[in-house]
């Protein structure tokens, strides 16, 4: 069984290689009428693949997965007209395939600069959701890249049904089918070849749960783009204004708690606690937040739990927020650089050297200055979409779009120079 | 054994750890300081130093290292001159810490850009050059990055008496010496710790030889930048300026032989053939360059060796040459596909589409146009130094310099902004 998993997803590589060539090179009016085609397919075939999710979701529900789930698992017309709208938008952006930029001229009279290349193939590890499969195997395609998509087992029917659309719509365009790819196999064996793929597959995204990315990452010898925690922190200076320290804390925390830019710990300068801390304890008890104070903050709120040291170190995803009291930036900064996940910390003050030191001090893959961790988002940030957040520090950190797919080459244009 | 360089290397990697928060911060003048007081330490220290290199040097007699390995090993007053020259100039450069760049006003009011920032712990594992270490502590130093630096065995003496300088011009300066630490062990088992330290060292830069590079990319967990190969190709096009393709040619090959951006293969466009090559010939053979030719070529070339499958995938670093007629650039694409390193590789045509077509379509780290591949090289990109060439395709692509050395994380300013 295995050694039939092997042989298989070896041939998957080397198809991939081959159609990465091809996709390397295609023009973006082509890549484009494959994205709007895919698009136009996935509408066309919306009752099929409807039929397809229910066998998904029957299995799902025998099995005993939870609502929770069975509702990611869902593909309700919004969620195909959702990805076909994605497909559209992906179709929107400009193609970063062959940008030559920075070219400058050297002492030798060659002028040197960069051009933007697709990265090759790009090995996507997801879970439930089946739209990731058209919106992964957009952002890969527009850059220029093959895919190989790997689902969740609980989803391959509904995810080999968007693939059948995808093959079409790069065969209406004349592209390569092999460009996209999905593993039609459950066993997980598969995953192990893929991320072992070294010689075939360039990068490796997983999407997903800490535990699939955690060992993604152990055993990959592929490189990984990969966040595994959001643990975000709001720091209020004592020179913060007031109004957009509470405003800032609210949305960061309340904004919704699912999500991985959500602030887990607000960090407060001992200065302001005394005036701010109660006014935010109101606006939380509205929104039924559960807070979770160190001893300073329990002098000023002694109705709230006291924080564990556990706390400082847990991503809640829910209405859950731990508060620590600091004597100032350092401080904070210090809590910051032994807590934070290295994704989003923000500070909010008014005074110009705090807010310079928590710019240069900080190392995580978003550093805010007066906003709310919230806006840590490839379309907040002006990239279009966004494939995942990296909190890594080679290669891409922060929201990862199409540039994030792609590197950079050296040219260099000469005319008839030689070295001397 | 084992045990204790175990012990030790996981000490050195969280000095390192610590030492890089201090100098991520530290200010461009303060490490500029501490460059200069290295350099002139080296030049106070020389006689010292040429004393430690002796017993290297001693040793490696006995050892019965042939006369081009202890030339490379031997620290003379010009090669410690020019470590001291080098630190100066590394001195001189831009910082790249704490540049922000591309601050663009997003839709919500937030302005999203980057700034540059260190990788943190940089790992050089290197051989028998002592140079080496001066050079590479300097650029790792000056990219606010803390350095494990891990010379040849045969070097040791050397090593550590340049790291003295090191530590106590640091210290001049008010920097953490730790900021650098060179290896006290000339046991193997500490390269395979240092490869494996991903909790604390960010990054492996692999200088030498290529069965060590091959050995640290399949054994490392921490990424690995480096480049294995310089197979690099010039493609004549039967569009050519002769003068200039044959002017290109011979500096490709004859410039240097020993170095990764030579040319090893040259490819040439039946319809130039007949004109260049035997012009080419006649060039090659005042300078002594073995020539080998695929069967075509030795139709032109009859007394000239032929070239054998092996010939195309080797890396002659020595005044060899193999040549191959194609039926033009898509031909010499294919064989650069197929046959390159990814390094380097030129093409000499005056047409502008094969020129688009070749820039685009060759996918290596430096794409060349009517230039020889000798030029790929940091100083001559403007890079002001160069820690080694990539051919990797994440991260840094060809010649590294300090840039290559930071990352870019994204900052948010806001003023009071929430999302919505």
């Amino acid at each position: 069984m295995t050694d039939t998993i092997k042989t298989y997803m070896r041939e998957v590589g080397e198809k991939a290689s081959a159609a990465a060539l091809e996709i390397a090179r295609a023009d973006t009016g082509r890549k484009n009428a494959a994205l709007a085609a895919i698009a136009g397919i996935l509408l066309d075939k919306q009752a099929w693949l409807q039929e397809q999710n229910a066998l998904d979701l029957e299995h799902g529900k025998n099995k005993g997965l939870d609502a929770a789930l069975l509702d990611r698992l869902a593909l309700t017309p919004e969620r195909i007209q959702g990805m076909a709208e994605g497909l559209r938008q992906v179709a929107a952006l400009p193609d970063p395939v062959g940008e030559i930029s920075d070219l400058k001229k050297q002492p030798s009279g060659i002028q040197v600069g960069k051009m933007r290349v697709p990265l090759g193939v790009i090995g996507i590890i997801y879970e439930s959701r089946p739209n990731v499969t058209a919106d992964a195997a957009a952002l890969c395609l527009k850059s220029g890249n093959a895919t190989i998509l790997r689902g969740g087992s609980e989803a391959i029917h509904s995810n080999l049904a968007i693939a059948d659309c995808i093959y079409a719509g790069l065969e209406q365009a004349g592209l390569p089918a092999d460009a996209v790819q999905v593993i039609n196999t459950a066993d997980r064996a598969a995953v192990g070849e893929l991320i072992t793929m070294s010689d075939t597959v360039s990068v490796i995204i997983p999407r997903g749960g800490k535990g699939l990315i955690e060992r993604i990452s152990r055993e990959s010898t592929v490189p990984v783009i990969k966040h595994l925690d959001g643990i975000c922190h709001v720091y209020i200076d004592d020179e913060a204004d007031m109004d957009k320290a509470i405003a800032i804390a609210m949305n960061a925390k309340t904004h919704r708690y699912g999500v991985c830019n959500a602030m887990e710990t607000l960090l407060v300068a001992e200065g302001a606690a005394q005036e701010i801390l109660p006014k935010l304890a109101d606006a939380y008890a509205e929104k039924d937040v559960e807070l979770r104070g160190c001893k300073k903050t329990l002098a000023i709120l002694p109705d709230i739990k006291a924080a564990t040291e556990e706390d400082w170190d847990t991503e809640y995803l829910a209405p859950v927020l731990s508060i620590r009291i600091v004597d100032g930036i350092d401080q904070a900064i210090a809590h910051i650089h032994a807590h934070s996940s290295d994704h989003t910390d923000s500070i909010v003050t008014e005074n110009y050297s705090r807010i310079m030191q928590f710019l240069r001090e900080v190392d995580s893959s978003s550093v805010m200055v007066n906003a709310s961790t919230r806006f840590a988002d490839g379309f907040e940030y002006g990239l279009g979409a966004e494939i995942g957040i990296s909190t890594d520090k080679l290669h891409a950190r922060g929201p990862v779009g199409l540039e994030g797919l792609t590197s950079q080459k050296y040219i260099v244009l000469g005319e008839g120079h030689v070295r001397g």
